[in-house]
């Protein structure tokens, strides 16, 4: 078979896989499972065959409820039937799950992973959602990679066919769905050799139909109903042994091995960690470091959890282990332990060898909480222990219940040669785009492995993101986080000031930072002294490029990204320059040809620049020794506890190194409110600008302001008397008790989001959209306004009631920072 | 304290105690927790207050989903808040249940426990429901009985108000939520007092609220989840001590001791079970049994199931256990094993002992089957092995995977004294009120225990229903069908030929049959043979009584049920007569005095009439050897397989014997349709008359019997020579090509419910509804349209198309039984 490499996320493997096998999808959108059913949607539009040679019918229903009600339905009628979902979208398809398996249809759902709202909400992956379902009576299939979920997927559709058993076909929400691989495609022609077409014809001949009608879905009382849930076992019995069938036929076609248990390591260990889902990447990787150390540990990579198959178990566990550590990436607050912790410990009390072995379980990962190799190498050190802690957790510093296990030294656990490269950027300026072009350009020009995976944060307008970009000869495993950098870009200056940049890159790895401070005399200025100790004392190649002029220069606006790739590619090294330029230039002709020439030319003009633009800076020997002025502003002295504490680390991405005692007393999720009011993002582009002459003095414009940057306050004579030099005002028009007193519309510039809702809704054009920069000195006006006049609120309160058409909601001046 | 007490059921018993301490009761109906919610609407709009002096506020919303949700939002807002539900409804509660444990919201769920729908819908008793929450981080709390339903409540309501933490409270569905049991009221003054009144401050002042805002259901990231996850430990480490506590309190209110875990049994039993729910009555009677004769048996009584506390199942299960059987009431397919069979092995695997028990798991009681000693008796003999079987069943006959336990001989494990008694009625014949009304003259004027549970069939209309009422000296703990009955009574002649009415009659008990055959003649004629040789053989002491011509006499038209009550006192000698003759008037004085004195003389009458118009009969002893003469006709030899071999049996009341291989290639539920055909009911009271000379032949009248009881049918030259006496035809009117044939409106007598819709939707008033009695002639019609006229069914669908104003269902006249 001629091998097709295609670079893709988790999700698209899982989709390119189901489309192959559905013919109707009944879906409902939910994060992070929703590309799923965009890319069969699109490939529906686009004509796309499946392997019965028909399009595949979708239909978007009002809810994962009404999916699944679908999907049952439709399975019903004897089509094979697909959905994809997460978290609490699968709760809501539990009560047809129980149906759907109940009575033997097909279905397979395709679940990234995900954890469930409770105390939060969280949008990212752990096993909680699948957890929930394993008593339903589904078989569930979990995939470790990209390449797994393109692999596991196949592996389930051909199993629900031939057995008539539905499945749930998950992998780690984000980590798997959204991490981008150079992955082997399977091939629609191969998949289809493997079907067995005598079991979908039985299907849909058993279909329910008015030709031969039978009834489905009766009630039974209690003198028949427990016989027949009794009739159902012999199937369950055989599925493992029909997965491992159709799993023997993947590996065939794929020369991957799978079983319903895959064993990784020594096969004399005596330590070993069960797991399931990205972490096994990991684990491998760790696995491999500690073996090479000498170490007999091994790991049990779970794929068929249910039915849970002893048979398969014991076919790939090492007889020599002693000790076991089960890592379960979900929480049953009040349980023993987490599922799978409880499997085993069922599995070793009826399938004991000679010697049980000491069983222990931790849990991990919980909404995409980052899982290293150092932390798996804590997992493996605490099972050297006479008696290793049981119920522990990892990733975390529990102070509280001090159940995290303790921390070795941070080990660089991925093989020798990968080439790791993390970006920061802000979002939507093209980062993470040219990223995936990056990887792309690698991945599919050369023999080199890639992988890709972008972190956000849940700022939508103006939030950073921070991509991870691995390259290597081998395929990568390391489902984590870059810890340890070769190089990292920072595409805006101000990052320097915001978040420790610089963390993880290796002694020596190279630092490329997007500025306009490309003079010595302006980086000594500018940059943190934090920032010039780090390079000086760890030998970092420092460069700089001022690609947000390039970019105004060769007509590309505020598109820096080409210009960064290009500067990547020619330091980074991954690839030879002239190649990553050839390839950069070919996908600008691919994907802006259609465009015409001069864009074609702009974007290799940028591509030109940007390795020629770099400039490497020097860092002087006394950066070693650069020292922080103490900030004595009232705002960064005068902080709330909780700001300090909790919300400062959070907004400078530093919320994993806050323990859990962070959250005493706030266990239910409860967080302050007021909290933005001491984060100034600055990021409005266009802010709004007063202009007195024209207002009526309506507060509409305050009214609709959704951040409460635009106020209208009142001020006496003698707050009028001591009023900044800009601070302009007018005398109030109305009601009559306010008579004497000086009207003003006040804006929050680095508070604002620039919306322009207040400009759109202003009957009387009072408010005129201008850059951030020039409205800077309203802040010294916002903080008079906020300090001076705050206590006040009342009389402006009355004026608003008494002006506005709306009623006023109702709101109090927090002492809020002014900012500095 | 004064002991208070009264006869209810599991629901009202919950509904009471939850009352007390509810402020918000958000609800929506479904089986068979529906009674909670409307005793507490009734209770509120007659005013009732709560402990808190207030009315409870009920908001019934559009499905459970909202309800959870409406919950949801109550708590938030600091409002003790409560709901009822099972099954599915329960299901639809699964994400916010997660949303109100993470938030440490106290909510109270009263769960009446029943069977999810798989393979079928059922609406009976198991615990697939909550276990399908075990993982929502909900406490979990279960009662045995009606009357720890009421005690238990009371813990769960008071400890989350004193810990925050949500309870799932739960009974078994039927067997518990609506048997009836005299029990003792906890009175709303002594359950106030044991309150904590600082927790629902604090709980009221932390609640949202405008003056003092938080943000609560906030997002978050990979960077703190986990962290915030894991602070939440303590609460649940803490919980059982404080369950434990408040059980305390409980028990010194009552008298009745309550641990999380409570032991029954041999200080030093070697074998135990584990269980939870009703079963562990039946548990408890066997355990005594089992004691009686020498072996050293215990059991383990499940209160708090989660959190599930190693401290508290430690502290009361003997060092001498020596192998363990734990029951589950579910089934969770392709899993090791049942959730607390799970639970049991991951206990023992981390607080192992120094010798660990052999641990087996079983399933017993899914969709109410009933568990009985007998059965409980087979768990313990399994014990005995030496390598006792697990995963077994118990209750089944399962010959297909084998895992049913071999059964012993019945045994007899309820304490001496207790008198049991059984009634077969019609369903809506007042027989269940007329018992109900028996257990409470018992239970409230004499110091006696009483219990009555009432099982019906499905068919609503004209059902059978069996009452099961035990009387004695001590509280009743057979939570289970009356398998030894010292008395039997069948309110309903034809059944003895339909059901095995006399099972499980004792040797010498007594049997009242209500029969218009009061003569020996009559009884020769039409009693049964095998019921003849079972009254012979066994030294029945056998009564009749024609209930039915009293009632007509004395003007209670066909109202017997006084008649028979009074007869039942009579005869199973339950308490003195005399006694029972005053009771009886004294609630015939309470029930009907408003409706006059002649009413209440009436049913006086009947009580009298009851008491002195039993006859005995004296079984002749030829009797003992009546022969069956064996039936000939086509309906009983020509029986489908399916019909013969499942439908049949159920229909009898025999469904119970039916082994799991029944239902082998129905795995997945379905039935065939058409069986109805099979089952001739005749529970028709007025049946249509077909007038032909009304009739335009437009065939609405056949359109909307919901039967199909009620067909058109064509003749042709051939079949009209030689049709019935009676079968009276009209020439048809169209169309053209049917020109020539003879047209009918035929009925099926045995078939037809009555319901009249034909008689109601006639244009011309051509069918008219008449005792079923005078139309049975027509079943001989029926037969011939049937069984002559059926192949031809084609043009009777060209005559329907083209005459009904409607479009014709597709149907096919099935072979079906013509009555005999």
């Amino acid at each position: 078979m001629a091998k097709h490499w295609k670079t893709m996320d988790g999700n698209m493997a899982a989709a390119h896989v189901s489309y192959a096998f559905t013919e109707v999808a009944a879906i409902y959108p939910i994060t992070p499972s929703s590309p799923m059913a965009e890319y069969c949607d699109e490939w529906a539009a686009q004509g796309r065959k499946n392997i019965f040679g028909r399009i595949v019918e979708i239909s978007e229903l009002q809810s994962e409820a009404g999916a699944s009600g679908a999907v049952h339905g439709a399975l019903s009628a004897g089509s094979l039937t697909t959905t994809f979902t997460a978290s609490q979208g699968l709760l809501l398809m539990i009560p047809n799950m129980y149906k759907i398996a109940g009575e033997r249809l097909p279905a397979v759902f395709d679940v990234s992973a995900r954890a469930l709202a409770g105390h939060a909400l969280s949008i990212f992956g752990d096993h909680s959602d699948v957890m929930a379902c394993r008593a339903t009576g589904f078989a569930m299939l979990a995939a470790s990679s990209v390449q797994e979920t393109m692999d596991m997927t196949a592996v389930a559709h051909l199993v629900a066919i031939d057995a008539r058993m539905p499945f749930l076909n998950y992998f780690d929400g984000f980590r798997t769905s959204h991490e981008i691989q150079k992955i082997e495609v399977l091939d629609y022609d191969d998949l289809a050799k493997l079907v067995n077409y005598d079991a979908i014809e039985e299907f849909k001949a058993d279909a329910m139909n008015p030709e031969h009608p039978y009834q489905k879905g009766t009630a039974q009382n209690p003198d028949i109903f427990f016989q027949a849930t009794e009739a159902i076992n012999r199937f369950y019995d055989d599925l493992p042994d029909t997965v491992a069938d159709y799993m023997e036929k993947i590996s065939k076609l794929t020369g991957r091995e799978y079983f319903p248990f895959n064993y990784y390591g020594d096969p004399e260990a005596e330590r070993v960690v069960v797991c399931m889902g990205s972490a096994c990447q990991a684990a491998e990787e760790t696995v491999d470091y500690l073996r090479a150390r000498g170490e007999k540990v091994g790991l049990v990579i779970v794929h068929l959890y249910r039915p849970f198959s002893p048979k398969y178990f014991f076919k790939v566990l090492p007889a020599t282990v002693k000790k076991i550590a089960v890592l379960d990436r979900c929480k049953e607050p009040g349980a023993l332990g987490e599922p799978m912790y409880q499997d085993v410990c069922a599995l070793f009390a009826e399938y004991a060898p000679a010697e049980r072995p000491v069983i222990v379980g931790g849990r991990y990962g919980l909404g995409s909480k980052d899982t290293t190799p150092t932390q798996i190498k804590a997992v493996y050190d605490n099972l050297k222990s006479y008696k290793p802690m049981n119920h522990f957790t990892i990733g975390i510093n529990d102070d509280v219940t001090r159940l995290s296990l303790p921390m070795g030294e941070e080990i660089n656990a991925a093989p020798e040669g990968t080439i790791r490269c993390k970006f920061w950027g802000l979002g939507s300026d093209g980062t993470v785009g040219a990223n995936k072009n990056a990887i792309k350009i690698i991945g599919d020009n050369t023999d080199m492995y890639a992988q890709g995976y972008f972190s956000y944060d849940s700022k939508k307008s103006g939030g950073i993101t921070v991509s991870h970009l691995r390259f290597g000869k081998n395929p990568i495993k390391s489902t984590y986080l870059i810890n340890n950098a070769d190089f990292i870009a920072c595409h805006k200056q101000e990052y320097l000031h915001q978040y420790d940049v610089l963390r993880g890159l290796k002694k020596g790895g190279v630092f490329l930072l997007n500025t306009q401070w490309t003079d010595m005399a302006a980086l000594e200025e500018h940059v943190p002294a934090k920032v010039k100790r780090f390079i000086a004392k760890n030998d970092i190649q420092f460069y700089v490029i001022n690609a947000t002029d390039i970019a105004q220069e060769i007509g590309l606006g505020n598109r820096t990204n080409m210009i960064m790739m290009s500067a990547f590619f020619k330091l980074a090294n991954v690839i030879p320059l002239e190649d990553a330029v050839k390839y950069m230039k070919e996908a600008n002709e691919h994907t802006y040809g259609r465009k015409g020439a001069k864009v074609v030319a702009m974007n290799d003009a940028a591509v030109d620049k940007g390795c020629d633009a770099v400039i490497k800076i020097e860092a002087p020997a006394a950066w070693a020794d650069a020292a922080e002025e103490a900030c004595t502003c009232s705002c960064c002295s005068d902080r709330p506890d909780f700001i300090r504490d909790v919300c400062d680390p959070i907004n400078a991405q530093e919320g994993d190194s806050l323990p859990v005692s962070a959250f005493l007393g706030i266990e239910d999720g409860r967080f302050p409110s007021g909290t933005s009011a001491y984060e100034k993002r600055g990021v409005g582009v266009l802010i709004p600008e007063w202009n007195k002459d024209k207002c009526i003095q309506c507060n509409q414009c305050s009214m609709v302001c959704p951040h409460a940057t635009i106020r209208p306050v009142l001020l006496d004579e003698e707050e009028a008397a001591h009023k900044p030099a800009g601070f302009e005002t007018l005398p109030v028009k109305a009601p009559k008790e306010l008579a004497g007193l000086q009207f003003r519309i006040q804006v929050s510039p680095l508070d604002c989001l620039g919306c322009g809702n207040c400009a759109d809704i202003c009957p009387v054009k009072a408010l005129e959209m201008k850059p951030l920069d020039s409205q800077m000195p309203q802040s010294e006006n916002w903080k008079f306004a906020v300090e001076e006049v705050s206590d006040k609120s009342d009389r402006v309160n009355i004026h608003n009631v008494k002006n506005s058409q709306f009623a006023m909601p109702y709101f109090e001046f927090s002492g809020a920072c002014a900012g500095c």
